[in-house]
């Protein structure tokens, strides 16, 4: 049994992380960190683990939670888990890392795109993108990992076998993601109010939000060259979910011929096959976020235009799930040699 | 292990059932039953278990079923589970009824409230009320349980130490409920559309809601006299939750006041203390459903009102666990033998 | 063409005086007033009203306004109004309050209930309660309205001709109500969050809500005597709309029988028959809320229990409309000989 | 004031209609068809029209209906408009058709699409294709018009004038959509149950949704030749509404420099800038569907992407309102004379 720490434990993917962690046969939290609830109990926040977690919220030491824990996961505004992590932290403890802080290579173009000085660079080299299904043999012996974002995780699980086998063009390449509104987090803005999401849809972020380049440079390793793609975002009216539309020119074979459908699953399959959380679903059967809520998994369908040349890519996640602490989760897995669905292999709910 | 039957697997709370049963360690489905579907795959009427369930949907066959499982959930519409039940089937198979038809005692009852004969009264007497918490010893040793209903689980259990202990007046008690819509099942009709339940909200079966003489029977026996209540269902635009608001007037103890609320809180703790899935909130703190959501608890909360001398008590279910699927496999468990809560201790999803 | 001024436009409410204005013939808005908004165009506060206003949003400053209005609306918070107006400003302007304070004639009360002193209790007397179908009369000739609460708008006209004809005993009356979200206002608060609002309903105010003194004042003079009810109000996850459900015992009448539908039905009629904006709905039909939305109507339905001796009361509004904006537009109407149903006279939007 | 009959007035569309010609001054409605209704009340369907409309509903005898009217409104299936119309009905009232039946000049690609055979293709020349901003002046004086799909209207608006000015290149072009349920229709479909809507958002019609023709003819004539786009509906969890995001490259000028955002707000301006209905929101600024809910306004936003070289075009409508109803209303007032914006001229509800 291990020992996990959350520090922004009263964020709605640090919750998560608890509600995950509490079905994990091998794991228990023993640090609530919050340090906007110090001293209050995590269920007056979460009225969901009322007689279940009776601990209070801790402040966010990092140093103290070193010595307590095995893993730390930082569910917390970009910049902190930087601004916070040491030599002496990463000797003691692992970190799974929810923010952007170590999910890009270039520290000029994270400070470019999210507006902040990174405080520890040294350490984004070392860092592992704990996308699970891609780079599961690195985050094994990972000490830090960078928890990708919701929308990236979705986005570049849905193309990334058709690039990486050379079937789209992926210049041509356009993202067009539609998100649940626990992606916008609990703070009190307007803009999130019941009243101002419900009944409407609206697109955010156009042409500059920040997963953006998170999306082109996991995709740019896929593809071995970089490239700029189209990335629109819209925030609509529910809680959870990610549905990624994506499209793309096809590429021609060395024949000449286009790609068939067989072509493209053939792809997904090379790729996905094993993959426990990624379902592949039939010919003309697409994603429907309520068919993944409060799960792990990732379903992805596809269609070919013949008319146009290209072939329509949908992806579907849960934001809070996948996109966030399930995937943590998963990488802990990974990272302490648990198997890999432990405390994650349950039936979505529904309806 | 034990096998498990479904009749009725493609309405909401027979896929329900399916959901929890797969995390149970205990138990395994291995009859789909639903004639809408027969011969297709379970998964494809609900992509929620693509890839987790392979199974295709059987028939309604109760005799065959028999033989096969361990116990058989019909979670059909009233009248299907007394048309086929017979001795040699309960000789064989433990029958979990989630429909109305061995609820309530008086046939006459039964037949007048729901409008159709009664194909097997002889079993009527033989049936025990699945409310876990108040009947759980005879629960142990039934073939044969009733399954209570979604509002009459929340109904009651909010009331019963109440009405128990004679703090209130029965004859005064008042059931203002809300349901999410779930509850009014997967059939197509008009007024279940989206567009008709999204930004609406309405009363329906004023006065003569069938669950009306469920809750006033079993009360009844709480109370040690027949009575009769106030029950108004409203549809609410959600999925999941049912909230019930119940009034009663407060009685007068032996030395003439009027309960305080610790009166009240003791009389809520004498029965439900050591009830894992009743949790009993702090004062001031009322249920929502969003905290019971996905989950097998019951949340109550009450307040006095000194100005009217009545008591305001209030509990919240989600009407597909606690009030369909959930009980159903908590009945199962003390049916055969299992720790109550296996396969539900889990945190409700939130948000 | 009268002139209007608001102070509060960019609250829900006042947003809807001016949506509602728009289309009046005779009255145009010539002050948008919020505090929070000086010299920021109304339209990019409220997007709807993009290339329809172009007007920026001034200050409170309710002498100015005087001199330049013929009316003014204050949607604002409680004490606003009261601590704005004097002599000089009600010599000149008509003023019509949203707020709670010259709602309650005992300035007692209020100040317990809503927790505040105050300021200008020598108004209190002249104000009128303008609740157009009962008070019509006085509205004509009044120079200060308080326009009613949203709950209260709702609860009163749905019992007000069973009280008024002594058909129910009004110490037994219980008003359950459920409200949209937007009767929560436009703060940013967590618990007005999307994710916190939608997949959830929950009581609040429970035995302490602050409409429960004003219900109980208004319908008091109805029964020509002081009484006190219970009343508990419930947020649930949609925009707008009011629903009241109400319960109360049937009072004998004088040869000892109960009352029946026709009695009930006759009593509705006697006071509401000529009302344009009040719909009585057909027996066995009970209000939903999407039938009003967006409009000025309230709808009422009523049935008897024969079993317990009660009648339940079901009404609806448009919070926003009959329980606040329209029914303020309506008293303008009233006060200034304009048609009553001028600028509200339009169909419901629905779905 | 001219008289009015619908065809299929108990459809979201049909209904839509009824209530904006209620409040316009110089049509009023006489005929209610609505074969699934006939001899029920009009208001009996549709609650908001309670005591406001009295009428029952009629048969769809449009023979009849020729001689009683001045104009027909056809909001039904596709295949019904097409095989009731006949010389002499058109030569004595106005049809205005909401189906798709009339909107394709080439039959074979409607008989294509819509795998139905077309009754009358000798009128789908005289038709036109109602567009009132684009078509304004063959609308006058047409006898036959072919209201737009609702994707449509908001797809081909969105993108009309970029394309009429060569800005963009419309082999590049991609539409991705989003709509309401109200556009699925009233029928009774488990799909379009409110727990199968709610809480998840899905894409479908995937390269073959019918409005992908209708789009590529219209912008085909702006652009002076055919080309294919890829168009995407997805359907999200609100009652109304329909947002397009559009994706295309831009086309160097005659200098050999890509387009700026000055010169696509010219483009936007030279062709919309008189139009009451539509607004051109201000850089920064992109359309929420909340703005134009229950109106008949199209608010448009765009952004260029320097990095890729694309611009990304956005379009919010109402589906029942400029995407049907509202848009056919304008037709009428275009067909006799009135002001076009007549009954048409209101805020949008929000929220």
């Amino acid at each position: 049994m291990i020992k996990v720490g959350i520090i922004g434990a009263t964020g709605y993917a640090g919750a998560e992380i608890a509600r995950l962690i509490y079905s994990h046969p091998q794991a228990e939290i023993v640090w609530y960190g919050s340090r906007s609830y110090i001293d209050e109990r995590f269920s007056s926040v979460y009225g969901n683990f009322f007689n279940i977690v009776d601990e209070k919220c801790l402040d966010d030491n990092m140093d103290e939670l070193a010595e307590k824990v095995d893993v730390i996961f930082t569910a917390t505004p970009q910049g902190l888990c930087a601004g916070l992590v040491n030599d002496e932290i990463l000797s003691k403890v692992k970190i799974i890392d929810l923010s952007a802080d170590f999910r890009i290579k270039d520290v000029s173009v994270y400070e470019k795109w999210y507006g902040i000085e990174h405080k520890s660079p040294q350490y984004i080299e070392e860092a592992v993108y704990g996308l699970c299904e891609i780079n599961r043999d690195k985050i094994k012996g990972a000490r830090l990992i960078a928890n990708p974002g919701c929308y990236t995780t979705c986005s570049i699980l849905t193309a990334y076998p058709l690039i990486k086998e050379k079937l789209i063009d992926p210049k041509t390449l356009i993202v067009d993601a539609l998100s649940g509104t626990s992606g916008a987090g609990r703070g009190a803005k307007t803009p999130n109010l019941f009243c101002e999401v419900n009944e409407s849809v609206k697109p955010y972020g156009v042409t500059n939000h920040r997963h953006t380049p998170e999306i082109e440079e996991q995709l740019g390793y896929a593809a071995g060259e970089e490239f700029t793609i189209n990335f629109t975002p819209h925030l609509i009216p529910m809680n959870r979910g990610i549905l990624a539309t994506e499209y793309a020119s096809l590429m021609k074979k060395s024949d000449g011929s286009l790609p068939t459908a067989s072509d493209i699953r053939a792809a997904y399959e090379k790729y996905y096959k094993d993959e426990k959380f990624i379902r592949l679903l039939p010919d003309g059967v697409y994603p429907e976020t309520k068919w993944v809520e409060t799960s792990n998994f990732v379903d992805i369908g596809f269609k070919i235009d013949e008319r146009t040349g290209r072939v329509i890519m949908m992806g579907a996640i849960d934001n809070l799930v996948k996109g966030a602490a399930g995937q943590a989760v998963q990488n802990m897995n990974i990272m302490f040699g648990f198997e890999e669905s432990m405390g994650l292999d349950f039936v979505p709910a529904f309806p």
